[in-house]
Formats: C-alpha cells, structure tokens, sequence
C-alpha cells in the first residue's frame, strides 16, 4: 500500500456531473432494427407506443441525436445523490494478489439502493410534464419497483406495481420499502387483469414472473388513456438515462489518468450495463482498444445462449416484438436470488452489439457469484445485490487471469447496487443451502 | 429553487479528511469525574481496564492531548469511505415552507450503515496492533455489531457479537450481515456465561436487554487474557472516534460559509451526537453561539428524566461506575424499534454537559419519530434508522419553530444511520399497528 497513487475514491462535485445522457443510435454501426407492432408486425410508429409511453420517451426511443439534454429538475434531483464514487478496489487486489488495478462505480449509494434511480426519475419527470398522474410497472427482485416508487413520489405520481409473486412473498420489506415511497403493491399474477386472471385460471398458485406482471402493467395502462406504463430496463431510452454511469466514470477515471482496458456488468434486461458501457463504445467505434463483458446467470443464459430473433417482451404477447437476445418468451428461470436477471430478453441495441461482437457474454452459477460476493464483502465492506454480484465475480476472474499473464490490466466494474434487502441469498449461501 | 446557493451535497476528497480526531476532555470547563472500580468504589486505573481493553484505548480514555492522531491504517479504511457528504436538504425544506436551512451529515453510506464503523476500525486496529486475535461485543438493534463485524475482517480478529435476543429474533438479516463480514452471532441470554445462566434460570424465555448483553460480553473478556472486549458508545474513546463526522461537518459547513444555529442528534449511549457536537462544542466553550439537542425516546428518556449520578454499565454489575444521566442500570425499556436508543445511561461526557447546562435534551413517542421519518424519506429519499428518525424529528420541530418565528436558522442533524434493515418499523406504522 505504500505506493499507492490512485485516491481510494474519485469525487466529482456536482458542477463536474454531465449535464446530457449519450444516444447510442446514431452512431451504431449498423441502424438499430425496428420494434414491430405484435399484430400487423410492421414497424412501430410512435402512435403505437403513445397509449403507454409519454411522447418525449417515445422521441428518445428513436432519436438521431448524439446527447439530449437531462432536464434542470431531473439534474436536480440527481444531485441529491450524484455525482456517484468511483472507488479503487485496493483491498480486493491485495487479497487477489493481482497486478491488475479494479475500479467499480458505486450506484449503491442512491437511496433506492441502485442505479434504477437514475431513468425513474426521468421517466417520472417526463410523464408529470405531459399531465400524466398514474403509472403501471411491474417489479422482479424488487430494485426496480422501489427506484420508481420513490422517483414518482419526488413528482407527485400515482404508482402501481405488480410484483411477481414470489418476490412478494419473499422480500416483504422490498414491499415496506415501495410503500414508504408512496406507491401501491400488488402480487402478480393478479386478479386485475385479464393477463392475470387468464394465469390464475391455468395454476391459482402461480409464483408469476417477470413476462407475466409485465403483461399485467401494461394491460392496466393500455385500456385507460390517464394511466402510462413504465419499464426499468431493455428500452433504448431506459439505456440511455443510464449512460450518466459511464459518461461519470470515463470523467473519473481521465481524473485519475487511467482508461479501463475491460469493462464489466451485469446484465438482466440490460440497463446498468448499457449505461456503462455506452460511453465507452463510442470509443470504441472510433477504433480504441477497450473489452465489453456482459454477466449473467447459467439459469437464464440469454446473451450466451439465446437466439438473436424478434420475440415479445412479455408473456401474453402485447408488447410490440423486438429483435434481442431471447429465450423464448415463455421462458421461466429458476427462482435464483438474482431475480433482476430473470428475463427472457435483453435490451436490443446490446443485444445487437453482442450480435456484432463488440461485447463478449460470460454467464456464471449462483455458488459462484455468492463466494466472489462474500470475497468482495470481506474486502471492500460492501454487500453486494445478487444481480451485481455477477460483475464482481467476472472482475475476479479478469484480476486472477491477469495474476496468472503478469499483466497489469485496468478493470472497471458497475457495482449496480447493494444486497441489503436480498441478505436471504447470503443466509443460504452462509449456511451451505446454495444450490446452482 | 430558482435561488439555489448552497450545493445540494459539499463532498470533500480524501485528502481533506481530518487526520486527528478531537478529544474534548482537555476543553472541559470542569474536570471529568473518574470511573469507580465495582468493587473498591475507587477511581479505575488503567491495569483495571487492562483485562477489557488495549492499552492505547485506555490511554485515550484519560487522554489530555487536544488532538489525537488517526493512525494511517485507520485513516485509509477511513478513505474508503469517507469523508461522508453533507446535504442541504432542500427537499424536505420546500415541503415544510420553512425559512430555515436545514443540512444533515450523511453517515448512511458507511458499508455497515452508520456511523458505528468510524469506531469498529479505530478499536480493531488497536487491538491488532497489540496482537489481540478476540473480541466479544454486544449489540442491540444490531448496527453495532454488524459495524464492529466489518472492522474486525478489516484486521483479522475473530469477533463473538451476543446480540439482544428480541432483535436477534426479530432481524435475521442484522445477523446474516454480522456472519457475512465474518463474525459469530449468539442470541443473549445465552448458556455461555455466568451472567446469561443467571438470568435463563430465572426466565429462560427472557428477551434479553443491552445490559445483559454487556455482561456476557465482559464476563467472557474478562476471564481470558488472549480475549478484549469492544464496547460501541458510551466511552470517551468511541465518542473520540466519532468526532470525525464533526469535524468533517464544520469543514463543509465552512465551504458553504455557514454556521449552524443548532447542532442536532440522536443519543442512545451518545457515540453519534457526541461525535457530532463536541467539535462544535469546542466553539461554544470559547464563547460561539450554537446550540446542541440531544434526542431520545420517551420510552427510554436518560437525559431528560433519568438521575446524573454514578451507576454500572451493565445489569451484572461488573463494569466501572461510571457519572452519567441514567434510569438504572436494572431498568429495561420497552421494545420500541429505536432497538439502539434502549440504554438505561448515557455517555459520561454528554451527560457532564448535559448537566452543565451546554446540551438540551428533548424526547419523542415512537409515532412521531416515524412519522418524521416517513416525511423524509419522501422528501430527501432516504429511508433512515428509527434511531436516526429521532434526530429528523427534531430538525423538524427546530425548522417548524422557525415557520411560526420568520427566523432562517440553520439546523445541522447527523444522519447517523439508514433503516433497510429496521423496516419492521416502517411496516407497522404504514399499517397503522406501531404504538407509543
């Protein structure tokens, strides 16, 4: 440690926070293919997407614009919490013995716990300016769920959450927590819609998944012109909210002289990797050396064992099809404690960056990503989500090939969020009941 | 907010961390009253407190030295993740309509959640540097020993937590925390000490308390010359710790050129007010203006209506007497959700300056302090401690008072710790079952 030269953590004040997210689509390689409508399969137009989506995201979906400006009340609130630290992993390299530097971008310290705060307060802001006061959305492991909650009560918005059963049953205090918020929780399926009903019909004692209480949110604001649907991930304007993490940490690491020779996240729907990559594959793009892994569970392989095809975002077939990575829409992984990563699909612009290779896929068991976890906890302090533990344990496994090469590589993780509210994961793992 | 002048958060890098901690003892107008051997009813020596603790904390204990310097090791866990922000929670004033200016010290974003680890590395660290390899603690709500767990990995010491029965029953996720940062964790009263069978033998369902806890925790130190003891609050050398959060706060005050009127905290032993409030302290003894609020429970009301006089630390009767406000040392509060201000004394240094005169002390029902709480967690985002939620209800009050006065006063609160792990609390009054 004597010669340590990086700060632990690099601080930006929030007069250094990028004040534009970066718009990935103009300068992909080849044009983004476009959504189909489920019915006619013809290209969406943005009258498609207007019963559920406020027109500005609609706009964002499809803009040619390289940055689009974050709104000063969205900056705002922003503020409240970003700039988020980027920190030196010393205490994990030193366990590692490794030549390898590891840097992480902390998105733990939001209050929601993760970076799902970071489009729900935009998604929320712009719904609010378009006269919207209700919202449907559906909640996995429950991140998602609460970031909106907590996004929409800073404007005032009625929300809705249809939390896939088993989560519920779970995690009742990620269901205190969205109600702390403000927001109103529901066990999906449900007997609110038709989606619901029709799965309650078939097994009343379904666990529901991520398809099936999309579905249900999406139903309740389609048939009800006041309500709008929102979605925490897989859409390209959800990705680009996020792109405020990589357009930070490329600032920090400059700050620090550094540029990461591999960059790694997790990925379920595809949203905190996308935010962190982005800015970094316009790099890329323009012929710079720098790696992309995308982290994901064996039990829902989508990146790495997916095909890359048109399919529907949900279960019952309402959402439009989107051409990504996808398991099969009907697709439902088993209950591992990554419940954000449970998704049959990814978000299409990543899905289509894997398909062109500029991001590898690694996926990884359960057992494996709880030990790195617990290496990290003991080292750095920090208890990781489940989900974000799948990058953790990626950058491991980079650090140790380094050990093994002798090179000195630069590692940068997302830390997405923290595992205070998932700690059932650890029990089990601590108590050798882990099973992959 | 169109008149925003203060940032939302004033970080400080790490290079403008305290690297002293301020010891208050010197400062005293009236010299502290020594702690009373148990037995003999004589002022401690230090080869009383050598069986319990390292001799550096001893020394710190009677230290007459202003300043204290931070030893480096310590100082770099520090860096990790200090210094914490201070935020002007512009928010929770605009909903208050409030004239004052209300600024809070962020200790949330420790990776234990409080500021408990600013003491858990300073104590491991000196019992490492010593070649103690044991430590034995109690907790109550759970924070410290989950903090002390983490500070303890940090050195390789083995940590025995005996952790309040009722909270160990009630929070399985305090002690999965407590484990995954490498610690043992037993339900107290336990079958492992005289003091555990005495109280079983009389109630074998007993509940525990925080001085039964204490007791165990002693007695097993006590008895085995390779085995320290750690104690969380109450000592001179904890609070000395701590008064890196106030130090750190008068620096980013300072940034924003302010001052505050009032200095507010919760107390259960008084580690986190003291912490907070004795730098600020030091002005006031020089003739500043500032005024101090310590608050607490009705439930568990030391500093306003228990006797400042000399009492045990524990309910076996083993510790030193020491002068402090307390209820007595056999008194077991009621099981409110501030599981961490259910102390029957106080910290003899607080309670000096209490009884001086310097310090006020306020109490407040469960109801009100959540209520509070449930108002800031849907202004400023963070979902904070019951503990904690004390100190908000008091800045609410102070920010009210000055509604009906037209005076801007600024009002600093510690934001001693978050409550994702304590949302039982937040369960029972959104459903309208928590009682005073």
């Amino acid at each position: 440690m004597a010669n340590r030269v990086d700060p632990y953590r690099v601080l930006l004040n929030e007069d250094e926070m990028p004040t534009s997210w970066y718009n990935i689509l103009p300068d992909l390689p080849i044009p983004a293919p476009p959504p189909l409508h489920p019915v006619t399969r013809e290209p969406c137009g943005p009258e498609d997407l207007a019963p559920l989506f406020p027109m500005e995201l609609i706009k964002q979906e499809v803009s040619e614009e390289q940055y689009i400006e974050i709104p000063e009340e969205v900056q705002n609130i922003y503020k409240t919490y970003r700039p988020s630290p980027l920190h030196r992993a010393y205490q994990l390299e030193k366990i590692l013995d490794t030549p390898a530097k590891i840097f992480y971008k902390n998105e733990s310290v939001s209050p929601a716990g993760s970076h799902k705060l970071n489009t729900a307060v935009a998604q929320a802001y712009y719904n609010k300016n378009e006269g919207i006061k209700h919202i449907t959305t559906e909640t996995g492991a429950g991140q998602w769920g609460s970031a909106l909650a907590l996004g929409c009560g800073f404007f005032g918005i009625d929300l809705k959450v249809f939390m896939v059963r088993i989560s519920f049953d779970q995690k009742p205090y990620r269901r205190t927590m969205i109600e702390t918020w403000g927001a109103e929780v529901f066990a999906s399926p449900t007997e609110m819609t038709n989606a619901g009903r029709a799965v309650l019909a078939e097994d009343p004692n379904s666990p529901g998944s991520l398809g099936i209480a999309i579905s249900e949110a999406v139903e309740m604001a389609a048939q009800d012109d006041a309500v709008k649907y929102s979605l925490g991930s897989v859409l390209n304007h959800v990705c680009l909210h996020q792109t405020i993490v990589g357009l930070e940490s490329k600032i920090q690491m400059e700050k620090m002289g550094e540029y990461p020779d591999v960059v790694i996240g997790c990925v379920g729907g595809g949203s905190n990797f996308s935010g962190m990559i982005f800015p970094f594959m316009k790099d890329k793009f323009e012929g710079k050396s720098v790696r992309a892994v995308a982290v994901e569970p064996v039990s829902c392989p989508t990146l790495t064992g997916g095909k890359y095809e048109y399919d529907f975002g949900d279960q019952a077939e309402t959402t439009p099809l989107i051409k990504m990575y996808t398991l099969g829409h009907k697709f439902v992984p088993s209950p591992i404690h990554a419940g954000g990563l449970r998704y049959h699909g990814g978000a299409p612009i990543l899905s289509q960056l894997v398909n062109e290779g500029y991001i590898e896929g690694v996926a990884y068991p359960q057992t494996a990503i709880f030990e790195a976890a617990m290496t990290f906890a003991r080292t750095e302090g920090i208890i990781v989500a489940p989900e974000t533990a799948h990058a953790v344990k990626a950058a491991i496994d980079e650090a140790n090939n380094c050990k093994e090469s002798g090179e000195s590589k630069n590692i940068l993780f997302n830390l997405s969020g923290h595992g205070l509210l998932d700690l059932r994961g650890y029990e089990e793992y601590l108590a050798g009941n882990l099973v992959d």
